[in-house]
């Protein structure tokens, strides 16, 4: 192949003990490995060997809590790290990789938001990243002293606002602010520093950010809206977009949608890179990968199969159906119609009996899933980035950090071999990587 | 001297280039050394190598803003790193120093504030400790949509509800709430989480915190305050206190009424060990250690030592005082009387002028300074702890890192060698190195 053919992007969402509800209990040499240090600094540094774009850690201010106490004491229920304390451990085993942290909008101000990712960027010389969310779940609101959830337009609002206000705040210096001369004793040039003096009916943040503009100029802003509201924000604001794509005729039309939406607002397409999640289980051959995600399956309890599936269907009772005969129906809800009616129409077409069912909803957890040789997933992989669905891939490896250290022992390669994955990393900082413009300052841009 | 006489406690505050203002003119490699993160790694390491129980990272939440222009572009005016993620990559390359970082009460949530140093302490395996504060200076309220700065009282009675519900959150899980055994499927033990359900007018927060039980339980808990209402809430609930007392005299006061209040909540006064501010600078002789510190003073511009003094003393005008006459009066103030006063006397006696007083002020601000040789600081630490004056120090070198090094290379081997300094350390975690218990979980002491 052509070393001109398109090259993909491939961060790794690394979760835990991996994306799969039983992945704890593959065997290791620690069972406590995942709640150490060690076992994240090895993640990062082997996803840095494999070229990986980016490691990256999603975020909640609650615990996985699951209304029924057998099949919660089954599954783990709690982060044990922060993800800008971790990802700063991570800066410090590694040169490359870009380190991206999930912090929501909805229970934090933006000061601080803007301060400790402008010090991740500092400390990583240049890799830092934020995914801007807002919080999704009613969980969070009871541990901030909020009286109700924020409704989702509202939550989306504030998030726009704060993000305004966190790039603002990046720009509190420009760039050469501080030319530290010992010999004239000029430690700043008070002229390039910058008072936001925001003021709105929800923010006043005066600035400035105690901390000079970071390697990047401005932290790369992920973002993985995918209502309306959310597709418009991040086609307007964001750096690079997450998105949960299951099928391939919706990742394309995903992708046309946020590239034509990101030029609307005078942005080049180009600049706004989309990865798709996809959860990869390798193999030498097809049946060795299946093996591996059938063992992974058998770990998985049955009350705690059943227990998601009735999250998934919005805490639908389903005490009343019988476990062990075909599916024929599933409780109607209006939140998750759309899941239910795919759930229920599987079911029937593979007469899939409710336990049958359960386990293979929780098996994938909504990520598309690959299971097969190298080539294959090279295959599936090349086919995304060349027909317009994707520029590239979320790895959400079921177990970890196994499956990771499999797709670059054997994925990687295949990859690099056809031409359409770096070999070397672009350049120091995360921007280099994802080959995205660094923001110049705004008052160097009025000069 | 005798193995057994009592050994002191010593940390570092590690602030930028050092505690004195041209400390950053000082020549080095690279002008912009203390904005990498490479200086602050061998700072920890400096610190560890010599055996030191901590780094401590002052912290706000503003610039240092200077309302003369021409002063403060002489100066450093803001921070490059968020604590906590410098503790954290700091972390990395230590393995038994204690990391000590400052974050405001008034500003933040209990939720995300117990998260990050719980965080911090499974990062660094049991090292992690919070200096506990409130926001003092009106300048942060701005960046924080609040209205306008809270009162003394306030903030110390939301600080001391805010450490009760920190407290209350890193005990979400008890220790071996966490099983994990994969063989029965067990990941945790469901009696074992604690809801904190707490309720008042100023905050609600349900938890449970998402993260188990750190290493130390709690992770060690710092106060600095000097008011009644600041003893008082270090006496009850601190696992240790700093002080900035410039005399014996003042300290020794200090010292007992510290302890004796501790002893009236019904705590063991050995458990809260206190620590006093001091600028050591060591020279092999006594002539060399008062021409570093010339030298240092000899870099500090005449215009940085007349606004320091300005802000000393409330903001005064001093421009109607003639420079270069021995001083006789200054302006009075209402909120800093007593420093007002002291400085008067230093240079009435001294025959000072205005910029020899601004140049002195300046020199030490606020830190009980010791120039001289290694014996002779031995001296003085042995002196003030083998007489009730303190448990040990907190180290504030005037210019990092090379005081810093001088101390390691020169004072430490004295105190080792005197018996009165640990050759060792004395365990994994920063409550070993401390000698204060581990608080067992309140659900355990309870069975």
């Amino acid at each position: 192949m052509s070393g001109h053919a398109k090259k993909m992007k491939i961060g790794v969402w690394t979760s835990g003990d991996g994306a799969h509800v039983a992945a704890w209990r593959l065997p290791g040499d620690d069972p406590h490995r995942s709640a150490k240090i060690g076992y994240w600094t090895h993640l990062a540094k082997v996803a840095e060997k494999g070229k990986l774009d980016f490691v990256f850690l999603a975020d909640s201010n609650r615990i996985l809590y699951h209304s029924n106490p057998s099949a919660m004491s089954k599954m783990p229920a709690t982060r044990v790290f922060e993800p800008l304390t971790l990802l700063s451990a991570m800066a410090m085993v590694t040169e490359h990789i870009g380190l991206v942290a999930t912090m929501t909008t909805t229970y934090n101000e933006p000061f601080h938001v803007a301060r400790i990712f402008a010090s991740l960027d500092h400390i990583s010389g240049g890799r830092g990243s934020w995914n801007v969310v807002t919080s999704s779940s009613a969980d969070e609101a009871p541990n901030f002293t909020a009286e109700k959830h924020m409704a989702h337009d509202d939550r989306y609002a504030r998030a726009k606002e704060f993000l305004e206000i966190v790039n603002g705040l990046w720009d509190s210096w420009e760039d050469d602010a501080f030319p530290r001369d010992a010999e004239s004793g000029v430690y700043l040039d008070y002229d390039k520093l910058h008072y936001l003096n925001w003021k709105s009916e929800r923010f006043s943040v005066k600035g400035p950010l105690n901390s000079p503009r970071s390697p990047q100029g401005r932290p790369v802003v992920f973002q993985a809206g995918s209502s309306d509201i959310g597709r418009e924000f991040g086609a307007e604001t964001a750096d690079a977009i997450f998105t949960a794509q299951e099928t391939f005729k919706s990742a394309q039309a995903f992708y046309k949608d946020i590239k034509s939406r990101a030029v609307k607002y005078g942005r080049n397409p180009d600049d706004i890179p989309i990865f798709c999640g996809v959860g990869p289980i390798v193999g030498r051959t097809v049946e060795e990968a299946r093996e591996k995600y059938a063992h992974l399956q058998s770990q998985m309890p049955t009350d705690v199969a059943l227990q998601l599936l009735s999250e998934v269907l919005g805490g639908a009772d389903l005490s009343k159906i019988p476990l062990d005969v075909p599916v024929t129906s599933l409780p109607a809800s209006d939140a998750i119609q759309s899941r239910r009616d795919l759930l229920l129409a599987k079911a029937i077409e593979e007469k899939m009996t409710l336990v049958e069912l359960a386990r293979y909803a929780a098996g994938g957890r909504g990520h598309r899933q690959i299971i097969g040789t190298p080539e294959m997933i090279a295959d599936d992989f090349q086919y995304w980035v060349e027909n317009g669905a994707t520029d590239g891939f979320m790895l959400a490896p079921a177990a970890l950090p196994m499956y990771l250290e499999d797709f670059v022992e054997m994925v990687v390669p295949e990859l690099q071999r056809r031409g359409i994955f770096r070999t070397e990393y672009e350049g120091s900082t995360f921007r280099n990587v994802l080959e995205i413009p660094r923001p110049p300052h705004p008052a160097v841009l009025k000069k």
